[in-house]
């Protein structure tokens, strides 16, 4: 059995080697620039953790957790377009770098390629694994869609807003442990909890970073402290202040809504004191743990010895952990 | 067996099937338009009838036909964008009339769901078509890459400009083609036939496309004539006519090329006086002449009774007519 380390060394391993194949042409040349800016490779590595539940052998499980990983990267390519995002992980985005024409089509392509990494799966899993695949990334297309269309309503609800960072984060993390389970040999009924321990586990994650933009640690978490804020971005944090609100912070939460000052200092630092005197950051860290909770009680629910599970939740707990 | 006739009634009964699909939420109704815009449904017809060669059983190639001809309107939304088309069978682009970020995400789900389409093969054949589809998907997304490469670039040569036709649209026609067969139960040699079959025939198309832009019936074609001209595109005429130019006539040429000028009826009729004096258009339809027997030629040599090919020389005379 492989611990954590060793899968995040693997996982490293393969990208790096699939991402050196695309070095020549135009086409080929930003796709290697994008998987060479790193990341976590979360969802590879949830997904041969998932494979490792149920079996020791990971050989089938790593074409198709690179395929999720790839998809990933091709996602961030086109949504980096979409948001104008000049910036990712520190480095100019793809369009920002070359333009954006070159960052559909790399993008494009990318996709293509992740269906070739799927087609190196198992004949005996492949059917399941394809289905999966192609209804959790329609699923992240209409997550992303309802971003998108957020940006121009003003009454989006709690609940909206959990499905649209279901669908745009969740699912994919969800998707690609079942994917893992299944070529593990999983049950159906272990690989839906499974699913349902990454669609909690994102669910908290992507909570935890609303929460870390307003009141983490600058250094660790890496961007401008109230960038949602400075952004008008609705946030779990901002949605449920606007819910809650007395008549007296509605107004200055509305006040600076839209507003776009040269220096934000001033809106970032209204806005977080309102956060804070409504509370809605309790109510967010309340949320994290119930998520964190609710995906524990999926894994102790398998048919799988818990020695077996020690190194998913680790990994869970780190992703969530950021917050203490 | 079926005739030209009615394997187009068929694909076109199971497009608008699939349109209708796509009617709910923002990212699927642009895909319903699209598919709206209608097109003459080539790639599935050649399909049905690569697989009409070999079967009279067509129900098995139906998903594979309608997932490349989904994948080819993918390509177009996403082209659309790139090269900033307004219309598009003279109606809106999707880009035009939504917003290009929509476009993007529209066309993603539709590359998806192109996949979806594909899932739907009998296994038995699945992980042969899936290969040829993949393989065919990237080529694609590189002759797009070639022909935006080609705009800043004045020594693009004739065989460059053939293999980025090649890669654009003709393996497209090809691989459709190629997966009928393999449905139909060609043999892997009568595949690669067919598989010529469609790419000679996209090169002769593609090319006649070129002459009749600058020669062609402008009611018939249903574009501005000269469009190429006014634009400065890259064309078999335009790179021939600027190879084999005299001096004056290469003067012309150039003193014409990246004027823009208010009303561009004497630069096209200035280029096109050039193209007629130097034959480029001979050249060209010579060129269309060979492809197509070429194409002709692979038929021949298939292991079918030669009645069975009869609709396909009819459809791919179709093609080839309008210079007639």
């Amino acid at each position: 059995m492989l611990d954590l380390q060793q899968i995040q060394e693997l996982v490293k391993k393969k990208m790096d080697a699939f991402a050196r194949q695309n070095s020549k042409g135009s086409i080929y040349e930003p796709i290697q620039y994008i998987l060479n800016l790193g990341g976590k490779r979360l969802r590879p590595a949830l997904s041969l953790m998932s494979c490792q539940l149920f079996n020791d052998n990971l050989e089938d499980a790593v074409h198709p957790a690179l395929a999720v990983e790839v998809f990933h990267n091709f996602t961030l390519m086109h949504d980096d377009i979409m948001d104008n995002a000049p910036l990712r992980r520190g480095k100019p985005t793809v369009h920002a770098k070359w333009n954006s024409n070159t960052a559909i089509l790399s993008g494009d392509a990318m996709m293509i390629q992740s269906y070739q990494l799927l087609a190196k799966t198992n004949p005996e899993h492949f059917a399941h694994i394809f289905q999966i695949f192609n209804k959790t990334a329609l699923e992240v297309c209409e997550g992303q869609q309802m971003d998108m269309d957020f940006e121009s309503r003003n009454d989006v609800t709690i609940d909206e807003y959990i499905e649209m960072i279901r669908l745009k984060t969740s699912v994919l993390l969800a998707g690609a442990m079942q994917i893992g389970a299944a070529i593990g040999g999983a049950s159906l009924q272990d690989q839906e909890k499974i699913y349902r321990f990454g669609e909690s586990t994102g669910l908290a994650f992507q909570l935890l970073d609303d929460y870390l933009d307003v009141f983490g640690d600058e250094a660790k978490v890496g961007k401008v402290k109230g960038g949602d804020i400075i952004a008008d971005k609705k946030t779990f944090l901002q949605i449920l202040a606007l819910e809650i609100a007395d008549d007296s912070s509605r107004e200055v939460l509305k006040y600076w809504m839209g507003k776009k000052p040269k220096d934000p200092t001033e809106k970032v630092k209204a806005i977080t004191a309102i956060f804070s005197k409504l509370n809605v950051e309790e109510a967010l860290l309340e949320k994290v743990q119930t998520y964190h909770q609710q995906a524990l009680f999926e894994l102790k629910g398998l048919s799988v010895d818990p020695s077996r599970t020690e190194s998913l939740i680790q990994l869970a707990e780190q992703m969530l952990e950021r917050q203490h």
